[in-house]
């Protein structure tokens, strides 16, 4: 029998944002994959543990996907995480992926969750609590309401429309061109907020356009309002 | 001292998704707030009691917010339950409203939000795993990957641009025109799948428009990919 893939999401940043059904995963298993070189460096890893110390002694697996913008050493890079998870569920083993805010957006485990499919494994995916959920409740303002639609869009080169459709936008990992970000918005008319590193200790809350600093870190999240 | 109003995500049906700060504001505090007539018999409870089972000897509060489309007096009702909230609040006491899903997205707290910030309460919203992020993981598919947009839209009368934006889609509260729901998906040429009451016991889940019903129920979520 070969082990499950789960991929699991820890939530934003906060261990008290973590669900019941995080914690028993982690808790049922011993192989436990993280993103990054080092896994008791990552992020999700911190907020897992603060939770579940028993985690310290698992088998802790690093899941390496350098930030590189050649797609094709990118695809390598997810066909060798791959290869490795597939090493432990050859085993009879089940491998946890845990992976900041949830696990089906924008998360680096779904590249992986296309070859171990491919490949014939089986994977879930368990929820976690969407940092741009966290960022909402911070700022206290609905993401939406009544019937207005919600834009959630990654990085600026995607912002050609201008934020012209009806509805709220988020706009993610917008931090490496914040400057014609901040542009785009103030020409937007629309009502605006941002949150860096929502829920975890060095969180910082913006709450309007001339706030925010054109160097906010990789983490921030902003919600424009119409 | 006036009381706090929390509006609390508790995600979309299994109480293993119900996170740990929720757990917690439900044990720390005496006065809850429900979404309904009675609030034993709503899903909120449930989902909640199933977990903190001390709930059913709290301070029950109903919020009884009828569905009826004139506008003002629905106002009417959202004016009359956060003056209900805050006869709680004027005595000291927190007031921990419990919401299915998450507390930002389509949430009926929202509305009793407005009110009671207008009138110097204070309030704190509290995430909760939204139904489109369960039901993807349910599915197994991710939500959103690279750099592709995520649109959420709320029943059928948004559907005119028939789903041409790039990006995915995920549509809420489109069982009452299904029907016509169906024709737009089948014309997008998207992947759909749909899942209904989303991780509830009642679940059922759908991987093609053909298999979708002309009668699906209320939490019906639907998922259309590029």
């Amino acid at each position: 029998m070969k082990g499950i893939a789960y991929g699991v999401g820890v939530g934003p940043g906060d261990p008290e944002y973590m669900t019941l059904k995080a914690i028993r995963l982690i808790r049922e298993n011993d192989v436990i994959a993280l993103p990054g070189k080092e896994p008791k460096e990552t992020v999700a890893y911190k907020i897992a543990a603060a939770v579940v110390p028993e985690l310290a002694d698992k088998e802790l697996v690093p899941i390496y996907m350098p930030m590189v913008k050649d797609r094709e050493l990118i695809d390598q890079e997810h066909r060798r995480s791959a290869k490795l998870v597939e090493s432990y569920l050859d085993q009879g083993k089940n491998v946890v992926y845990l992976t900041l805010g949830d696990s089906t957006v924008y998360c680096t485990f779904s590249y992986i969750q296309h070859y171990l499919e491919a490949d014939g494994y089986t994977v879930e995916l368990i929820s976690g609590i969407p940092s741009f959920c966290a960022a909402a409740a911070r700022l206290n303002v609905p993401l939406c309401e009544w019937d207005e639609p919600l834009h959630i869009l990654p990085a600026v080169h995607k912002l050609d429309a201008e934020l012209k459709e009806p509805g709220n936008y988020v706009l993610m990992k917008s931090a490496s061109q914040m400057k014609a970000v901040k542009d785009i918005l103030r020409r937007s008319g629309r009502k605006v907020g941002m949150v860096e590193n929502c829920s975890m200790e060095t969180e910082k809350v913006y709450r309007s356009v001339d706030e925010i600093p054109d160097d906010a870190g990789y983490f921030s999240l902003i919600i424009a309002k119409e």
